[in-house]
């Protein structure tokens, strides 16, 4: 693994050469300069531009402006334009475009319409890549490459994905005999007697075997792997002083970021809050949710390679335009929480194309407004703050396990109305945002080393490996927190024989008695104290087998039960969460293991403001950041000093609407 | 007609040998056994263990499974495989697979992926069967069939089904002229001129001539019987001495289950009561009208093939978990409104495939528990009462008639804004059932001798044979019911060039003035004590032609009009129902109508609780069930003995949630 | 252009001969005779009978029906029947029928299922025109036709549509350059190579290219009006002496209808206002705005070619029937509006095909009744004003731009969320009508002389011809009012890099600041008289440069930045409406601009009841409509007389439900 240069703290912007005029591209570069900005992304969609016909390449122009850059004391980073096959490779090798299961064409026109398997993609957007990277590999602006753009899913059911399917399917199991055990398809008379009958899941239909469906979306995902790392294996050879990463985006994506993000130095995120006052309530926790997501992709800082710029807007509706003070304050709750570089999208709005009023900095009229003036001031912040901030990290003892896979399986059998696994996700992680825990979000299989609280929702799909490690945890000293649809299947999908929630039984010490789906109903959980919380989506009866009951159910034939349990597991516990306990609840649980578990809190935070902390040789830098549209009250425990001001503030300390703090206490 | 056997008052499972290995069988055939399981239905989906690939048969797996359920003494139910074509068959022979109306292909991987008219679905579905039945026709253990599973519509417009639709045409109308004529094609310029114009209705548009979709769908119901005959020739030919059965779904669907079931010994119906205490209201009804409706397809007692026994749940989130009780409860309502045999689906939920979640009575863990429990239960009192069940049948005095042919041109042609036929029909049904009176759910054709009160909703479709039906019941002295939307049309689905109600008006002398389809708005109804009803949907403005008014309008331009009217006929009464009228109306006119014509009422039943007599040789035998969640309190007017506890009973009784008593009077 | 015969103040039906036993013929034309009628229409939908095979003419039974009407004095005009190509067309030339962007087909069997470019359909349909105007030309009761049957955009794909635009484009451009440049393809690598990879927007996302997506729409628009003038061409020179309309439909209509318009003699309409209570606030409003719009196509009297009769429905259920004196007002709402003949649709309901409950004025009973009495008092009342009201005219002051280009290119992106082009035009021309302002509702290129107010919605689409016409107007002393999104873009669906309103900013003296998509959210806007007043969907923040603000936001970071101002401009002054103001502020707003203007008004007039005026030579004919169901009052400031009863009428005056007045001025 090669590539440097990702970890400056800076700001950079998209800039699109190939939509301007030669003559306004110098303005341009010589704007961003004097605004600060220190790098620029290009080129992700050129293709049409470096390749117009089949073979014909043309990098003069991009060698013009990346020369300017160059000239300005602007790094770039080069993003390999395969999410847009020009027309000439689409019309002529339509293999190139996706199919849907109902075998109608992902057509061309638009953007991302590749088939991952394609030969002809892979063939086509080799050599452009290769091209690409030999011509800039010692071009001294260069940097880094992105590939692609925004993977996601397609679910993709031409002849070739039918195809390299069936050979995956056959490199998996071996025989038929073992597919059709491992997928248990002799319900339905789906057994397979011939490998040329296993086939994508052509209609597309729910009422398909949901271990076929769990495979192929796993076969998508390898897909998706492979054509990345076509590009990566190039830009490695050719590029090694560069580094490599890719922009993830909107998440939850059904996509297997973790897998993507081996074969890359560094993650990125395209990162768009909703400016609508109407989603002030939950934009700052679901975007904070996203940046730890990120930086738990790779477990390390991270870029923003599209950060909010403007109203969003496109083939849907506008959204409203950022408050005063919103672009900025988002930038610094990205940099806040692990992002090193943010790169805003886009310098100025585009004057053609479907993405017209996806707000840039600048408007259409390349008058510089309010917005780019907020941004000047992020820029000449971060600039000023970057060598304090560069070096730190995110130090996290709190962690939550994201799947792909448990909410890919999740998604093809929906458990219970209302139940969404990565809305659960989004509910657990506010409440440790609510109290100021830093928590990480990582992948389920990653070590739990150094960990003192691991929340560890709906292990649905299990074996032997997600329990030891959790085990492990325990024993260590660490509070693992389980949740109800844990342990149902085995990694194919299939049911195990035995009670819930299966290995995690031995941890939890409870069993599962029996269960009701209560979906989007309000039920009533009773805790110790005899308070009572809501809860909904999911009831486990338990059965305690060594396991303390902390909270029962207060309604219904199941009154009286347990539905929350702690087990002392080694010198540590395990919680079992029986049903989908609402915010209050969570927010009092985590409260109190933080307290046992020695976890950093940060009392009274206002809702919408948030404290992130970044930690370096120097010591902790603690953001305090107002998420909102009016002004709010914090107190700080200790005596600080502003690294954006020099202000000391101690004591209750109000922030005005999207107010941003940067403190360093007081030695 | 042949076959025997199946009027055993008995409970059943739901077992597949196949989704288990085979170590497991014994111990679960010994546990049915313990629990008082007498009978078993196998391998309606195990197409491809029979067969597992083209002309190889494998049975000895079946017959292991079936000498094992004869070892313990349990009889057998076999049902043919066709509803699931395994995938050599699909692959090899894509003409099985339906093609919907855009051309998209109904996919193989679920169910139910076959055109009924298919050339290869029949020839290999044949040969299945035959092979099945000349192996099991003399098995000691097995007893009778069920033909494929849960037949519906599919619509299907491949070649197959173009052609022999364009022959069902000519067969039907002979010449084109005629064909033109009958289907007034001349609007739209939609004649046809050459008999290769005939083609199913692709594109599916509802635009199309309503004449062309009604007779696309009487082609359907034919081609569906027509495929059911073929198997039921071959089990009558090779097993002379089992019955034959098929088991209907989920009420109402667009099929001819009449039409089916005169090929069949006996209809069955997979009952699945929503648990949710959200339908706590409805469910309780619905349900009822459905096993009224089975009972009625044969005019005699029926099978439940599939009875709920825990919570369902597939590629839609689970329903509720049952209630303590209420398994039990509503197989005692299937019992009571005419079931003889209850077969329980399923005996344990499923591992693998998309049915994992549509739960059994016993979970994956293979834990026998509290629903297990209920159904122990169960089985032991069906099992001690059998011999006093036996034999014994509902008398109905009252009767609504149900059409599949009016319910699909109503749709195909929907009237006014929340008017359904079906629905129409629940609200007439729930009416007689809150009353306590016994109702018979009939096709319209059916003869109507025997009964004091018809109940004939929206015969829109109609002809001199209907209407002289009627007209025979109401002379007899029988009360008739007739509703709006009665007389539109003739068969062939074209307008009537007379006042309506057509034909009827002669019985209901009435004709409609005018007609005002107000829809989903309330509007008033007056009744001759001037109470005020609410009404909606549709209001026939009625001129008596001697018949009597006895409602009225109560708003808007048509306020004053005659709305009810009843005509003395022979030595009977018609009423003409010209809006459509709330439940409150009804409840207030059938109980006037019940007292008249000396129907058994029982008064005061509380919401949710239901009361139905079987009667046999013996006496009645009186159901009285709790169908909610709290107790409820009903008044007997008699002394009776319960047959399950042997307890004397009168006078104020109260049921406990979900409580079953069987009462017999005290003589 | 010729043509006469379309200015008689008349009363018709469209029948069709058709449909019916050919004895019941002369009874109908007797009873239509009888009633009034004056005119027919025949035929549209008659090309199955007409040619019943290919080649195979038969006008025998056309002949027979015309020369009835003929022989009772009635007058007739013909549709061109290629709205419904017969099944022997589709069948043996399937390039007919037209392909939806995924590839499915739409199918025969209902109507419309014909592609414009089709080289079949324009065969075959030129041949039966051709046919039908040398068999017609000379008959004496033929005086015009209709071309085909309300058109409609169907977004066609087929290979021809594909080709023919790849001609347009090609066409238009000239070279692949200047097309790459004009649409700005060098987004996402869209740019085209060669020009057979141009290509219809197959696939029919909405993320495609919009300048693309625009000059599609344009592509069919032409294709339309292309195809109708193929027709015309025949008519005109065939029966030189009879003129061509066609039926418009259920505005708005994705259509050039003023291209198509300028091919005809007269433009008509399909007029269907909702009969329901429930529609009765903005039925009469958004009817009013439909004849008005139709008043404009030609700027000229028009034809309703369809008049409400019964209760429509068809494939959706029924609407309510119309409340007694509804039919009769509508129409007279049409014939103030400048319908000179107004045809009802349709004489008796249909017995056949999927129009059988799209009610005639008599129902399938063939008894006369309710409706039918209502319609033969307006004939009486129509054919009694006849002399009086032919060759009146509208004359409005007030003018609305409506553009078909604007429309289409707001949908290909929406701005906000609750904003819609006609919609808003609806509240402008409500807003109007509640004033009692006569307005015209013209094509944004029309010349504006003659108009003291312009409202010009959203000019999002200019250029400098747009914007010289608006200010020309202002010169001359016109009062203008813009709207929020005007001056976005140029024709090509390309953003204009300067200062919003573009080239509007001369004449409105302001530009926009920044803009907020506020979308469905409430905002405040305060006048100069701090009155407060609700508006939505966008704020732009206006930069008064050379305008005076008179009105500002009250709320959000923007609250004191002017949202309207007026600038004086000539003679005349130009309002600039930055966001979208509620109908309150309208109505302030122009109100105070017609007394400056001095439009007439007609103050105090009641919810749904309208005043219009046509003038002659003998005066000004003043139609008071009473479009609700409950009596309303207004006062008249002069003393009139009654056209209809001849009663002297002054001061406060009841109009009953659904009453009519038409009144002169007393002399």
């Amino acid at each position: 693994m090669a590539g440097e240069g990702y970890t400056n703290v800076q700001v950079g912007v998209d800039y699109y050469p190939e939509h301007w005029d030669e003559s306004m591209w110098e303005p341009d570069v010589k704007l961003m300069k004097e605004s600060g900005v220190r790098v620029v992304r290009v080129a992700e969609f050129a293709w049409s531009r470096l390749e117009p016909s089949e073979g014909d390449f043309e990098f003069g122009w991009l060698d013009r402006a990346i020369d300017l850059f160059h000239k300005y004391g602007l790094q770039v980073v080069i993003g390999t334009p395969t999410a847009t096959p020009p027309r000439w490779v689409t019309r002529t090798y339509p293999d190139v475009l996706p199919v849907f299961a109902d075998g109608r064409i992902y057509h061309e026109g638009v953007r991302g319409h590749r088939c991952y398997n394609s030969v002809s993609l892979r063939k086509f957007g080799s050599r452009i890549i290769e091209r690409l990277a030999g011509h800039y590999s010692s071009h001294p602006a260069v940097i880094g490459w992105q590939t692609d753009n925004e993977f996601s899913m397609l679910d993709c059911c031409c002849d070739r994905c039918n195809k390299d399917f069936r050979d995956w399917v056959r490199a998996k199991y071996g025989t038929l005999q073992h597919l059709n055990q491992e997928w248990g398809t002799v319900v339905w008379s789906g057994e397979y007697s011939d490998w040329f009958e296993v086939t994508v899941p052509y209609g597309g239909s729910p009422h398909q075997n949901p271990s076929l469906l769990l495979d192929y979306q796993r076969f998508q995902w390898e897909s998706c792997i492979a054509f990345q790392r076509s590009q990566v294996e190039i830009l490695r050879r050719v590029c090694p002083e560069h580094f490599i990463t890719h922009n993830f985006h909107s998440y939850p994506q059904r996509l297997n970021m973790h897998g993507l993000a081996e074969d890359l130095d560094v993650a990125a995120f395209d990162y768009y809050p909703n400016p609508s006052p109407q989603k002030q309530a939950t934009a700052p926790y679901s975007g904070a949710l996203s940046l730890d997501l990120t930086r738990g992709i790779k477990r390390r800082n991270f870029w923003i390679m599209e950060q909010l710029s403007g109203p969003p807007g496109c083939w849907f509706p506008m959204w409203r335009t950022p408050y005063p003070g919103l672009i900025r304050a988002y930038a610094w709750q990205a940099i806040a929480r692990g992002a090193d570089t943010v790169v805003h999208f886009r310098w100025r709005s585009a004057a053609a194309g479907a993405e017209q009023f996806w707000h840039g900095l600048i408007d259409h009229s390349n008058v510089p407004g309010r917005r780019f003036a907020e941004f000047a001031q992020l820029c000449g912040e971060v600039n000023g703050l970057a060598s304090l901030l560069e070096g730190t990290e995110v130090v996290s003892r709190a962690a939550i396990l994201y799947s792909h896979e448990q909410q890919a399986a999740l998604r093809i059998q929906p458990q219970a109305e209302g139940m969404d696994y990565y809305e659960n996700i989004k509910l657990y992680h506010r409440a440790l945002t609510r109290l100021g825990i830093s928590c990480d979000v990582i992948d389920w299989r990653q070590p739990l080393e150094g960990y003192r609280l691991v929340i560890a929702p709906s292990l649905y799909l299990h074996d032997e490996e997600a329990s030891q490690s959790l085990e492990a945890c325990a024993e260590a000293g660490g509070t693992v927190i389980l949740t109800n649809r844990s342990g149902v299947k085995n990694m194919n999908n299939i049911c195990v024989m035995q009670p819930l929630p299966g290995f995690f039984s031995r941890a939890a010490g409870v069993s599962v008695e029996e269960y009701d789906p209560v979906g989007s109903e309000n039920h009533l959980l009773v805790d110790r104290e005899s308070m009572l919380y809501e809860c909904s989506q999911w009831c486990d009866i338990l059965r305690p087998e060594g396991a303390e009951p902390i909270a029962w159910y207060g309604d219904d034939f199941f009154a009286g039960a347990p539905a929350v349990t702690v087990n002392r597991f080694g010198s540590g516990r395990v919680y079992y969460i029986g049903t989908h306990a609402g915010e209050d609840y969570w927010l009092k649980l985590l409260h109190d293991i933080a307290l046992d578990a020695e976890l950093v809190l940060f009392p009274g935070l206002p809702d919408g403001v948030q404290a992130f902390t970044r930690t370096g040789e120097a010591g902790d830098l603690l953001f305090l950041l107002n998420l909102t549209r009016t002004a709010q009250t914090v107190g700080l425990d200790k005596h600080y000093r502003s690294a954006l001001t020099g202000t000391r503030l101690s004591g209750p300390v109000e922030l005005g609407p999207y107010a941003v703090e940067i403190l360093m206490t007081e030695s």
